[in-house]
This record gives structure tokens, C-alpha cells and sequence, in this order.
């Protein structure tokens, strides 16, 4: 009779914590400064000096739904456990929780087969490589799926792979071996949605080209590598495929419900650790004779994080009972309700801690910066607020036809 | 593992609509005609006819906690209910659920003694009579309980009670038969929470004047009678105390708890009938050769409201969980949450409904005016928005010292 | 080098502003309870007893461009008047200066045969009289001029009219004696902008029939009456016509203009009286244990009102320099702009003075709920914001193109 | 009678326009690379080749109004051709006025002794050095500037020096030769305006250390060369000191208004080259088979943008104006209204520009992610927004005591 954490999830919780405390926070610094001192293009060793850590304690895949592979917790149980991640930019991948491994590992562990399993989703999940997903494209509107311009050729026992891509996140990271890859097998195809396929395309492929990394507001590869990449004349052979020709669509919605919850949870961390330094920042920081956090705007600024926070979890939350009890599809209003709402709170909760902070809140000391990039390009990411708000709407018109 | 609610619930809420289909939403244009025609001095016939049939349907008094009382639910149960009776601004008085009847009957079965449940809570139960609650006074902030200025004086065996106040709900009701007044018994005492005492006065006592109703954006009387009350001289015996001199403030805010659940469901099943129509209206209605729904903000408008509406209702539920697993007490933040964030989303719902209807939309041909005259009022009623954001705020930061 | 008003508009600024404090200020609340009490059939006494006082100090008809007949002052001369005049519900008319009277005044002076002129601009001017403006329609969005349904029919000498009108601003004032009517004579013309024509129609030609006042936000005819009118087979002669069969777009378009400057600077009048207010209010009120003006996010907001009221008139003026220079067609895009910014700047300013009032802001007793409903109409009437959005949207488009 | 631009002015428009035209735009992409490539410690070259270019065409010093030295612009005369620079990160330090080198230069023209104007004035007019102006610092919220910790103390013929300040513009520019330093030279002083002097502390006077770069948003050096900078024993001639001891709070406030001009005039620029991109990005991209700038909100988001840049053009122009007519004390209400206005005005512009350019709006590839860190900062930039709402609040309640 509520989203409360589970006794088994709050056990979980609290060893997370515990890590958080012991290892995460206080390597937050170190991180930071690798990130920026060795750029986009390297391993960052803080990153390697924890995993194994996280894995010895228990605290490994926890994303995974299913148990032959992972943590076997519903979305709902992993909700609370990812947010407690997101409070940190160096957590996720250290639990080997981090995007796009986690969607491709999914992917990879529905629809590969098993020799696909066997090669890379083994040592993904052994977090020993990394992984990208092609799917976005810089010359078409990537909000409108259908508009993807990237071919996939059959030509004998290969497929011939051309395409120009962005927002690869991953692809400069030199342990990336493998991407998934979205373009179309079939474009004349009378059903927009069935034009698309997934291919699997190892990153050492002739062909494959990682042109640069892309900053999100000036920030490379922290926490995301965003990377611009191309593919030309790439060839792979038809064993690649995922699931079959003209499945990529299919298989594009079914990736995107659960990382939704994960970007939403995390986010969901992230402004509560702004709100926190918000807090305390406020409190001991004296203007005009008396702490700025009992001046003016600020306390209630702090109630209206509090409020909003407290709605994005619950809604969160309840996105995922419903995705783990009625599935994705029937849950595609509720998945596009925290796909608007939680980054706009986000925003909002981050963009207020960094103005209690004063100019320092724009630099990189306080970490507020870059959470406003991370949550300003998740209103963009797996496409802009406008369309989810536009299907919303349309699902719920449609209910008085 | 979610607010989902239970088959018993479920139940109740298929009965209730039926009773809405069948005898509140036909029966909403002679209420609102009645309204306006007899004013708020005047029992409204519809009223009279349609309580009957909901007593007969059990659909009576299901705010009521206690079950030797009422309905025996605890507030996560009531409150999806109380949601359905917010979508008519009629449906409330005809299942005997309306404020601050209902508040004044939980305080007269939880504080009163046999004597006042006989005399008050009885007929009250059974929808003969109405009550009112004098607290508001028109010369002092409000939002302060501490700023009270109406005094209650022990003369012999009576108190002698002298004030000034409005937003009385109901008074202008000929039926109102009871008021619990608030007043200082001990204006002197240190500790400014036990200055303040709770009476009951019979309306008909000698001294109590009903001045006036107080319209609500030019609305009189519906769906709340708000009045203004002189008390001037006015006795009653001293036996008609509730609870003990100096316990008028703890009383009070035992007594918020339920009622701001109360207040925010029914403003979700009022925001969620506004969205309804704003969907109907703009899918009917032609411009520039296209329904309005189709065209500019208007879809993405009816999701905003979606979400709004989706996360006021888990947060009020939650709240409402709180509530009946910690107390009033511990739970007073998620209280302060909800009060502020449920009539600010239910005067955005409805200020978007009225702008769909176009000129209209301020008539009261759809009652959407009357909705954001009830949505508005609430972002004052027990104190505005901004004292609630000042103590949730301090909770906030307290937590950091 | 400024909009700053010339000498001789502040020595009349310095005149109308003592004759409010003279005489309008003084009379407010006997106007409230006059229109309260007598309704919106009635002439209210008030009104009656000023307006000679008003013409004998020489400040009367000042909106009137054309000098034969008024002021000849500019736009730009008349806008800071005209905001003066917007401090008070009583004010316009006391001047002769309220809408629609002033729109239709323009029309006749500017389009009106000699005749028009001599029966009725003539006892327009002289205040004898008043007018009502027929264009808006229940049954069709009316933000699309082209949806009206209204005809005029030519037979003989007579045209014959039938329609269905409402927002008819006057028609219920017992002194309403002529109608301008916008109806479609030639309902197949290819050109959309040349199926309507405007023609006179006398309040007492019969099939005239005034069917109900409509209440804006729970308020009748107060500041304005509109109302619900049919025309059923009204015959008047042909040469009621304004300027031509065909013409009634046109004429719609430039009484628009300057209509637009009048409302906003009322509106900045009124929003600059709210604000006043509202620093007296919470100067003067108290609460945990100093004034409300000094705590929490009153100050910052009473900041954000003197702001946006300053940008609003400033885009006004700057509007009303356009016309003056270059004229309506060419300024549209001005007059878009504050037909958008000029009423939700003043929604605002009002609901922040309500806010401020506490509970009290939302009856009739500061004026303010009043003032909220006149600003949100004004969000709807000429169409809604949104309608107009749209139109400077492609404005600004076009230029690269 | 308006703020449209004199003949003088609109000449100057068009210069500056070709010029921006011919060397300014072309120039963009490189001047990106270097600012990027070479970092913020280095000169980029493009801004050395085309700075004689402007001073050739006698684009050079325009802000400054004496007209000894400068263009002898009124600031209403230089804000519209501010606003022409300010579309280009580029072009202010071209036309040598870029801040805070226009308000030093300022600053030395007013207060300095010809010794000042010959050693630091004169190369600075003419390009050859820059200046920073070390005030903020990091240990104290120096929105109160009574808060700095910075010490200026005399000993015989020379102050010693010694604080640690940040956002110190220009510090790490190789060309920076002399900082204003702003410190308390009488910190006991019982009038708190008269504790702080300020003193002419060349770069090169040992004890000066810049410690680092400073990055907003990730982006380091442009436009802005944010820095971190530390004082300690350093000494110069007493000299050194502008005014007189004590006098600093006076520079610092005349220094202010021309300054917050320029900024707010540079924002406008910056906000209209926004939303040309955004009117040409949404009217080439197509998505669900139209263009985007046909789709839900974006045409209405282009006309707020429109309303919003010409508001807040109004209301600096009209700041700029009462700077000039009625001076800088008695302008400060203007002069904080820009201050809130327009960053606000520009962050939202910028804003819904990037969320029309998609994911790629986040990125470098369009400039609009550096625009947004340069609108967001200057939210903070001598003093956030509620500090001014504050005094402004204050000084519109002081209307009613």
C-alpha cells in the first residue's frame, strides 16, 4: 500500500550508501580532476580502482532484471538503489550501472544470440568493456525516428553499414568494443516501423571512424562521453543482426522504458545532493548580517525542491510498478511522464542550488554546473520534452473519441 | 507496493460513480441555477432531495474515521473517494462529506463528550444540521494562530466570548445550528500555544451575528458559504468547552491533517473534470480549419496537465499514507507539501480549461470560473502557500545542523 | 529621445489625477455597491451624478484622435491618461472614455455617413447614450473572424439580419441604443477578409432581444456588462451600412488597434493600484512578529511587479508611438505583442496583491478579485493570447524566408 | 518622443553592422577553435588581426562617453550599437569594449591622476594591454560588499596588499598588466561604505599570483577569462590609490551603472542572434512531415522570445536614458531592473533556442551553449538577481511610508 522501499531493497540501500560513503564521495575530487587533466579520449583510473571494489561488495549489475545475469530486481526495487547512485557522477559505472552499457547489456540479454551473449554481453557485464548505441544522427530530426537516414545493405553473408551518427555516447572511450547500431535494412517498407534493424558492429571494424567528442555545455565526457562517429563502408557479417531485419524499432522501445527510470532515478539523486549543498551553503553563508538561507527566497525555494523532488520519485516510482506489473507498452504514458517531468525538475532544483552558491555555483568547485548540463540534455536525450509532451497529450485526447 | 487502490475501495469507487452519473452530474445546472437564484441564505432544494438517496445508497459519511461512527477508512482509503465527490461541486453536502462539517464532526467524536455527540454530532452525522468554524479574523494575519485576538473569559460558570471573525463557512446556512469557536482564554501564558481555547456556541445564543456572506471572486455561497461573525458578549456554559481551557491550538492542528487531504482530493477530481473538459472543447471546437486540440500549445498543454494532475495525486496519497501510519504529527511535512503543491496545480489545470473554452471560459456556463475561484481561495485557506513553504523550508535545513 | 509624456499631457495628467482624488476615489465604494445591488440592468446613480462633473473640468472624450470631435490628442498623448483612468472600475465611463463606447465612437467618426454622425456619434459624445459592439458568437470559436455564422441579407431597401451573439459588452445598460453588427453578407466571396459587412442596428428594432447578462468570474456588469443577444429577422434600411458591403474585416482591423493601447494602459493603471496595495497591505500587517512586507518573497515580488509593469508600459508606449508613426497595419505586430504581454503582466501583478491580502484578496472587499477577473478576460477578449502568439510567431518567421 | 535611434546613431548602426558583416562573423568559427585550442592562459590571434582593422575603421571606443578619449556617446546613444557587438563573442574586445577593460578604463578617466591616464589609461585605449578588476572574493558572499576581507594597509609611502579574490576577468590574459584592487583600508570605519579604498596594483608587483582559470559552465576564457587570484604582501606606491582612501564604495557604484548598460545591451544582442537561429533551425528541420517551426509551441515560443527581447530593449534604453538625464543615484531603480530583467530575459531565450536545436543545442556547434553560460553568469555577476529585487522592493515600499 505504498512505494516504500522493500525490507530486502532498504538492506540494499544501506550497504549502497555505505559504499557511497566509504568510497564514492571521497574520490569525487580525484575523479573530477582525471576527467579533466586526461580528457574524453582515456580510461579515467579512479573509475578502474573502484569497480573492482563494488563488485566484491556485492554491488554489481544491480540493473539487471533478469536474475541468470544480474541482481534480478524489478524496476521498482532498483528504482531506489539507482537514485542513490545518481547522487554521485563517478557511481554509476563503478557499480557497472552506467548508461548505454546498461540498456545494451539488456538488449543483449533479451534478444542476443548466444554467441552474441558469449562475446560481448559476458565481459560487459564483467565490466571489462564498454559498449555505445548508434542511433542518433546529426543531419534529420532524430525525435522523429522514422527520419533516420543510415543504411544497412545486405550484400551476400555481410551487411554494408554507412551512416553518420552523434550523441554516441561512449565511443571515445577506449575500452568500447562493441556498438549497437540503428539504421535501414528496408526503408521503402510500407510500415515506417518496421524499416529500421539493429547490427551489431565491433568498434575495430574498417570503417568505423570516432570522429570527436561533444561537449554538453563545454563539459567532455563527464559524466557522459557524447561522441560524434561514422560508419562507412562498414561491413559486418548477417549473424550480427539483433532479433531480425526490420526489428529495430521494436527493439528501440523496449530499450527505452527501463533506461528512463535509471535517467529519472539518477536525476532524482543528483537534485538531491544539489538541493543538500543548497542547504548547506545557505546556512553558513552570512549576507547583510544574517545567513543567506534565512533571506528573502531561499527557504522557500528549499520547500519548492523538497515538493518537487518528492513528486518526481513518486512518480518515478510509479512508473515503475506499472512497467513491472502491465509492461511497456500499456506504461508508455507513465514512461512519458517522467521522461518530461523529472529532467524539468531537475533543471529547476539544480539551477536554483547554483544561484544560492553565487557565481562559484557556475564553476566546476561545487559540481553544480555540470549536474545542470547532465539534467538540461536529458530534456533533449531519446527526444525533446515537446514530442513526449505531444504524445501524452494526444493519448489522453484520444480517451474522449 | 503502490497507492493502487484496494478491491474494497475499488468497490466504493464504482458505486460512487454510478450515484455521480445517475443523480449529481444531471442534477449540477439546478444546483448552480438554485445557487444563484436563492443565494447564500437559503437551503438549496437539490440538496435537500439528492441527501436521501445517497444515505440510502451507503454512500454516507465515508470521511469518518472511526467506525462506530462512519465508514470506518483510513485516509489512503477515503481519499480516492473524496477525489470522485471533488469532480461536482454539488456532491460533497449530498454524501454528507462536506468542509468543515466533516472536520467539526471528527473533532466532536474524537474531543466531545457525550452530552455534545448527542446534541451536535448526532444530528450533524445525520445531515440535519450544519456547523461552522469561527477562527479567521479580519484584523490580523491569520496565517499566525498566535495573532487570534477573540476572547474567551470565565465568568462563574460561563464563559463570556467576545470576537471578531470570517471565513466562517456556513453561518448564512439557516441550517447552521453550531459553531466551534477560537479564541485566547489565557492571552498571558508564556507558552503561545496554550493561550488559545475551543467553544461551542449554539448560532442561536444571543450576541452571535452573522454579518454577511463573503463572495469568493464574486461567487456567493457555492460551493462555500464563507461569512463574517460577531460574537459580542455571548454566553455559554462553561460545560461547553472542548477538551480543556489552553488546548485550542492542539486541537486545531489535529484537526488540519484530514481536512487538507480532504481539500486536495477533491481538487484533483475537480482539476481532473476541468482537463476533461478542456479536452472536449478543443477536440469540438474549429479554428483556422482545425479542431483546436490539434494546434499549437493546446496538446501540449492537456499533458502538462496530465502530469501535474498524476503527481498530485501520488504526493496526496502519500501524504495520506503518512498519515495513517505516523500521525499528523510526524507526517506534518508531506501535510505542508500537498497544501502547497495541489491548489497551485489545480489553478493552473483550470486556468488552461478556461483558456481552451475561450471568452466563455470566464462564464459560468462551464464552471471553470467557479473551479478557479475554489482553486484560488485554497492557496489561502489555512494560510497561504507562502507560510507553508517558510515551516517546510525549515525542516528542510534543519536537517543540516 | 524618451517616451517620457510632453508638457502637455502631464499638466492634463496633473488635472485627471486630482479629479480622482477628488471625485472618483471617493466614490468607489458607493459604485461597487450600486453595481452590486442594482445590477446589470440598471444605470447606476453614481456614474450619472460624475460624468457632468467630469465634461465641466474638460476631461472628457480624451481618447478621440480626430480634434473636430475630441481631444485630438496622439495615442501616444492619450496612453499615460488612459492608464490614469484604469486606476479606477469607475473611471472610464465618468470620462467617456470606457469601452466599447470609445471603439465605436472611432468607427462613426471615422466611417459613419453625416447622418450616422448626427444620430448617433452626436449623443455618444455627449454621453447620452451608449453603444454595444455585436461580433463575437457562442457556436463558433470566434478567434477566427472567419467562423462567424451571423448573416446579413439583402432584401430591397432593408437588410435582414439574424445571429447569435454574446460577449456583447452594454446590452443589458438601459442606455444602450445602437449596435454595431458583424455579420456575413456575401458568405461565398473568395476572399475570406470580404464576406462581412458592420451595420447599425438600433437596440429597439424588433427581433433585438437581450437575452442575459453573463457574469465574468461570479461579477455582472461591473467594469463590463456583457451579455447574450439574438437577432431574429431584424430589418433595418441599407443605408445602415458602415462603409460598404464587404468592408467589416476592414473596419474590425483598424478599430482594433488603438482599442488594444486603451485596454493595456488601463490594465498597467489598474496593475499599478494593486501594487500600491499591496505595499500598503503588508506594510501594515503583522505577522510572526514583523511586517509581512519584510519577510519571505514579498519584497522580491513587489520587485518583479514594478519591473514587469515598467516593461509593459514601455512596449505599450512604444505601440502606441508605432501607430501614431507608421500606422496600425504596419504596427501589428506591436499591437500583437502587447495584446499578449499587457494582460498577463496584469494577472500576475493581481494575484500576487490577492496572495498578499491573505484570504480577504478573493472577496469584494480590496477591489482585487475584481481586477483579476477584468485582467484574465482580457487574456481572452479580441482572442486568446494564444491566437495572437501564433501570428507574431510567423511575423518573425518570415524574416528569413 | 521614442528611443528609436537619431540619424548619428543609425550611421554608426550600419558601420558597425558591415563590419560585423565583413570580419566579425566569418572570423567566429576560428576564433572558437583557438579560444578552445589555445585555452584561457594564451592571446588568440584572431582578435590581434582584426582589432587595427576596427580601430581603422573608426569603430573603436565607442563606450566611452568622454569625448576626450572616446566616441563622446551618451549611453543611449552607445547602447544600440552594445547591443550590435553583443551578438558576437568576438566583436567587444575587437572594438576594444569588452569589460571589465571599459570599466577600467572608465574608472581612469574619471578618478585617475594623469600619471594613472598616462601609464595605464593610454594603452589601454589604444588595445595594447588589458585590466582586470579584482573585487569578488571566495571565502565571503560579496553580494554584500561590506563582507570583503581584503586589506589595504599603509605603511610609510606604500599599502600593503593582501586578499584573495576570484571571478577577477582578464587575470590570466598574458596582456594584463594592472588590476583595480578593491580591499579595506579603514575596516573599523563605524560608516560601512567608507571601509574600502582602491588601488592600482600592477600584475607584474611580486606577491601577485593568478592561481588558476575559472570555467563557467566547462568553458574556459571565452568569453570571460574568469580567475582566481591571490594578493599577499604586496606593495605599491600610495600613489597608487584612486581618489582617496575610503572612497572605494563611491568608484565602485558610479562604476556599476554604465557597466550593467553594456552587459544588459550585449544579453539583447546575444538573445536576437539566439533566436535567429532558432527561426532559421526550426524552419529548415523537418520532423513528422513538416517543419519544426510549424509544430505545438515553437511558433508561440518565438513570439515570447520576440516580446520578451523588445521589453527588455525598452526597458534598458529607457535605463540608459535616465543614467544620462537624471544620473546614476537617482537611476538605480532602472538600473536594477535590468540588472533582474534582462539576464533572466536572455537565459530563457537561449534556453528554448537550444531546446529547438535538439540535442546539438547543448553542444559547441552552434554557440548557444556558451550564450546560455554567459546569460546564466551574469544572473550572478555583481550580485545575484535577489539581492537587487531586494533594494528594489525596498525602495517601491519606501513610496508608502
Amino acid at each position: 500500500m505504498s512505494y516504500d522501499p522493500s525490507p530486502k531493497v532498504q538492506a540494499l540501500q544501506q550497504r549502497l550508501l555505505a559504499f557511497m560513503d566509504q568510497h564514492i564521495y571521497p574520490n569525487e575530487a580525484r575523479h573530477a580532476e582525471e576527467a579533466e587533466r586526461l580528457g574524453p579520449w582515456a580510461v579515467h583510473p579512479v573509475i578502474d580502482t573502484l569497480k573492482p571494489l563494488a563488485r566484491a561488495a556485492g554491488l554489481w549489475n544491480l540493473f539487471l532484471p533478469e536474475s541468470a545475469h544480474g541482481a534480478g530486481l524489478t524496476n521498482l526495487e532498483y528504482a531506489p538503489l539507482c537514485e542513490i547512485m545518481g547522487r554521485s557522477f563517478l557511481a554509476p559505472e563503478v557499480f557497472n550501472c552506467s548508461a548505454p552499457d546498461t540498456g545494451n547489456m539488456e538488449v543483449l540479454a533479451r534478444y542476443g544470440t548466444p554467441e552474441h551473449q558469449e562475446r560481448w554481453l559476458k565481459p560487459l557485464l564483467a565490466g571489462e568493456i564498454r559498449s555505445c548505441f548508434a542511433m542518433t544522427e546529426p543531419k534529420v530530426a532524430s525525435s522523429d525516428a522514422t527520419n533516420i537516414e543510415s543504411s544497412i545493405v545486405r550484400d551476400g553473408d555481410e551487411y554494408v553499414i554507412n551512416g553518420h551518427k552523434w550523441y554516441t555516447t561512449n565511443a571515445t572511450d577506449p575500452r568500447c568494443r562493441i556498438a549497437i547500431f540503428m539504421g535501414k535494412s528496408d526503408p521503402d517498407n510500407a510500415d515506417r516501423h518496421r524499416q529500421q534493424s539493429m547490427v551489431l558492429v565491433p568498434m575495430d571494424t574498417p570503417g568505423v571512424k570516432v570522429l570527436r567528442p561533444i561537449p554538453v555545455f563545454g563539459f567532455y565526457g563527464m559524466p557522459d562521453r557524447a561522441s560524434e562517429v561514422t560508419f562507412t563502408n562498414v561491413r559486418v557479417p548477417v549473424s550480427n543482426i539483433l532479433l531480425g531485419e526490420g526489428r529495430g524499432f521494436e527493439i528501440a522501445q523496449g530499450r527505452l522504458g527501463p533506461g528512463r527510470i535509471h535517467h529519472c532515478m539518477r536525476l532524482i539523486g543528483m537534485a538531491e545532493r544539489a538541493l543538500e549543498k543548497m542547504c548547506q551553503r545557505t546556512s553558513t553563508r552570512v549576507a547583510f548580517g544574517k545567513p543567506v538561507s534565512e533571506q528573502g527566497v531561499t527557504v522557500e525555494r528549499i520547500a519548492e525542491c523538497r515538493i518537487a523532488i518528492e513528486q518526481a520519485r513518486l512518480l518515478t516510482l510509479h512508473a515503475a510498478h506499472r512497467m513491472d506489473t502491465v509492461g511497456n507498452k500499456v506504461a508508455k504514458a507513465e514512461i512519458a511522464m517522467i521522461k518530461v517531468a523529472v529532467p524539468a525538475m531537475a533543471c529547476k532544483v539544480v539551477d536554483w542550488a547554483i544561484q544560492a552558491h553565487g557565481g562559484g555555483g557556475t564553476s566546476n568547485d561545487f559540481g553544480l554546473a555540470h549536474a545542470y548540463a547532465m539534467a538540461r540534455v536529458l530534456r533533449l536525450a531519446d527526444g525533446p520534452d515537446e514530442v513526449h509532451r505531444q504524445q501524452l497529450g494526444r493519448m489522453e485526447l484520444k480517451k474522449y473519441r
